[in-house]
């Protein structure tokens, strides 16, 4: 029996409550929260102990792994404490918002050989999954380029906007991921532009951007698309595309249920897709924690690394700097 | 170069001679209507000679084939006078709603060997061919179940109704031709149901139905089903399934265009169906032509023999039959 | 705090034990079977005790409601004993392969108002439940034509076969149970074709079918045809279409996930279905008990009740009086 | 009656000749070809004469109107007789693959107002003309991003690569010319990246590239992604997505037929989509000369004019500029 401490019991925390609350052979023993009433919600919930302060988590001998999801500018110090204290560690994406705080918390941990790994849930989707699975068996040969769709179906709250870090490190950052999930490699360069086309005003506002293409590219010539939009009035619209020299895989996107409807004046109507990422990548949440229950169990190394959180933030920053410049720009991974 | 000699300007006989006219090797030699204006009209696209009696087509010996698209009540007499004047025959379904006058024309004509076709033009569809095409080269193992659903966009006038013979002479013969085409063999019995839920009124006054479903059965266990309704506002609705031991088969229904509409309410909206046979067999009608050709060339057998034509009313009659004791009933196709 | 006793630990009742151990306010308390060892099973996973004999199941004063999973002989009994214990009880289908032995249950219990549901869990699915819904909101006007496509993906074992009572009563009596679901009436004339295609051998020799169709009618002419197959290779297919006099409504299939492959050979080429009824009903499963567990909180009568369960049988009986007399046959429901 | 003469009687002039064969309004009065036998082949079939010289063309009082099919390098002159002679012309693309020679073709005919038409085709697509129709409605508010994949079957052989003038100014121009359709603006900025993943090698001989991104930007912010490929092996790929502010419009492939096959190991596998262009925008060609046709008898303005002609180009050679520079590039029209 695995015995996890949580910290961070907000919406994200609360998912993850529930997940390994019906796991079979893990128990959620303790919670934190710096709001004690998110945690007592969790407790009543799934059995876990309320901890008064963080640092009972990481001292208590009885627990085994840590899932941090607190915010963001809490996780580099959290995933510092679970390694010192020996426990195996789960971070919700991203590790920090500054490079050079993730430089810093790489070279504190790095003599560590304890399982740790960020939430890029979108590798362990079932359809995105099993696309990237077809591509290394050869399904449709050399990959030449890959199409990323991420849209979400509305804005986020302004308050929300103004802690995210900006569109590339906060939304586009999964894209990033998975970019390098399927290229199954850096790429080296990237091009970036972005928009203020929704709503133009909070955007001017909080020097922020609501519309995106992003074209990478790597050593080999290997090209990749991404386009994100921050509302998407039919629905959560997250498709992934992978042309080879040999064929094509999609991964498109999950109705609600599968019913169709047939009228005078429209055809074929399907019912909307699962409203947003904590329906759509159910099913991936559930994975992603089962795989790092197993590393945790077989002392093994993640499916998705340290190194995975901070070239995804890499990029970002790339990115930023291709949209400052208006060109192309080389990525530069050096810790 | 082969000459026609076109009998019937009306809708459908408009749209064979716009076919024929646009063969390369062909030419639209003669035209003939009860109602010469009709007759002027396709002249005047086709630069065929008008005929002031129809008598005038079958004596001319410049032509070389007939096609027949006037009332069905005299489909029986021209196909007599067209092969007793040495004129292999197009006929429109149905040769004629009296089974005797059938037999009595087979028996006038059965020495003869000349092409003779009846225009069951949905054998002749791309999708419907290619399953069955499919079906032959043993895609799916052995055929156990047919499902034909044929459903028209709206219901015909009162005045078509009357003289259309009942609902399984003139819409469900389509049907019964095409289970005959997927069975390849003669199902040997029939259960019919039939209702007047569209249009009660009309139904009742003039002692038709507007929506229907058969079961029809071969010797060896083999089923079939047909659905048909006079009206699905969502259009043309004409679709095929045959279920195998190893696989199973569609063909669906073609839409105006390839275009999907994602709005807030409704996702992956498509295109409305092609609005009626006449569209949706467009190309079905243009192979169906190009068949008799090449069987007129080669004086060799058609694809849909004057015996296809004859089969389809016998299970009709069937049909009714059925409908009236409310039992399944034995198909006798004896002349 | 709902307790369950569990009688029945084979393969629906540990999927049955499984959804009520991750329900909130739900405890399984007590299991029993009559191999000790399956219900020692089902009480490693949740926790539940095994009973020694079924008797201690309803004489147990801490449980609030029974579960019957066992098989089909026993149900009536178990019921009638539920009942007698005031406990309100949840029976898998079918409630007896007896009619008589049906009556004779409800003239025991039917002074009775405890809550009683019978486990036709398809009514439940979110896509057939969704298109129910929509034809009740009058989305498509009046209902004329009810389709229903019913195909296992493989043959049971010869030993179920045996067991089963037969085709009507073993997989037909789900899509008699949905079929009055749409119709919302008892139709009152059935007409039922079965056929020995896919194992003709076994077929015979055990006296049953594996390939069937089915109409039935309702007084005022609404029309449902049935569709079976004990084998579809391309996976459990499970389809609703819904004709009205102002559209129509298809509850389609679901496929493991949400990928496309496209090959030189092979164009849009999605994932399989959903392998069987344990993996497609899967949620119809855990909202059919979450509709049980409401019923019994309010002491409400529920969705899917006795008389359904008693109807569902009476069709199915019709059907084989249908097959044997090959013709359409009047349903008689009177108790 | 509107007479035409055609210039070039190679695959697409036969396609345009067969075309305006079946106009009905029209006769194709004479054709000319450097291969005269070329040119003997559309008169037998269209009973077109055959001239000797191009000038004759020109010179015939007769002909109202001029097709021009033949190799690129002529166009610019050809039109140039053209609109001398006082003859309408539809053009097929580019003019030329100089902008220089455009511009001077331009000064030396923008005096004139004969209708000139160049043959971007795809604006005629019914499934692409539908969503821009749809986009002016304002089905889905204001236009957000543009998508357009474009991918050819099967890499074209090395002889056509050398006269094409490279990816941007042979294929990637159509894209350029749907971009400003749809954007309904002429973008500012264009981002180019391409690659030589296909045939590195023929592409290093001949200095060209077989796959290629673009990212479009209008003043407005409005953003438009191309993907091209010479390659893709399940087909033929035309796709083109409107984002909006208030949803979404898909344009999409055109299967050979509407059947699906269900197997055990692949379900729903569609009809492969259309082979090339010549199938694919079968109906585009033949709109787009019914388009041409009703400017010239009425003597309005084209539907694709010279100077669409002229923007599609000069958007290529920004492309190009900025492929060289690794940046994102002004789009300057200036004549």
């Amino acid at each position: 029996m695995l015995k996890f401490g949580l910290i961070g019991c907000g919406r994200i925390g609360t998912m993850h409550a529930n997940i390994l609350h019906q796991e079979d052979d893990v128990i959620l023993e303790s919670v934190f929260d710096i709001n004690k009433n998110f945690a007592k919600v969790v407790s009543n919930k799934t059995g876990a102990k309320v901890c008064n302060q963080d640092s009972e988590l990481f001292k208590n001998k009885d627990i085994d792994a840590i899932l941090i999801a607190s915010v963001t500018s809490t996780h580099a110090d959290y995933i510092e404490k679970a390694l010192t204290n020996h426990k195996p560690v789960f971070c919700e994406k991203p590790i920090d918002l500054s490079l050079n705080r993730i430089r810093q918390c790489y070279n504190r941990i790095k003599k560590n050989d304890l399982p740790i790994q960020i939430g890029f849930n979108r590798r362990f989707d079932p359809s995105h999954a099993k696309i990237k699975n077809l591509l290394k068996e050869n399904k449709i040969g050399q990959l030449n380029q890959v199409i990323i769709t991420s849209r979400d179906p509305e804005m986020p709250s302004e308050e929300y906007y103004k802690s995210a870090g900006g569109l590339f490190r906060d939304m586009t950052i999964h894209d990033f991921d998975l970019a390098r999930f399927y290229l199954d490699e850096d790429p080296i360069e990237i091009f970036a532009s972005a928009q203020k086309l929704i709503d133009p005003n909070m955007m001017n506002k909080i020097s922020d951007h609501d519309t995106a293409m992003f074209i990478l590219t790597c050593k080999d010539g290997k090209q990749c698309f991404i386009n994100n939009s921050r509302t998407a009035v039919y629905g959560y619209d997250q498709r992934v595309e992978l042309l080879g020299s040999n064929g094509m895989l999609q991964s498109g996107n999950y109705n609600l249920d599968q019913t169709k409807i047939y009228k005078r004046e429209s055809t074929e109507t399907s019912s909307p897709y699962l409203y947003f990422f904590i329906e759509r990548y159910q099913e991936a949440f559930s994975l992603q924690l089962k795989s790092f229950i197993r590393s945790v169990k077989q002392n093994s190394s993640t499916d998705v690394g340290f190194e995975d959180g901070y070239k995804a933030l890499v990029i970002a920053e790339a990115a930023y700097k291709s949209l400052q410049e208006r060109k192309s720009v080389s990525i530069n991974y050096d810790w």
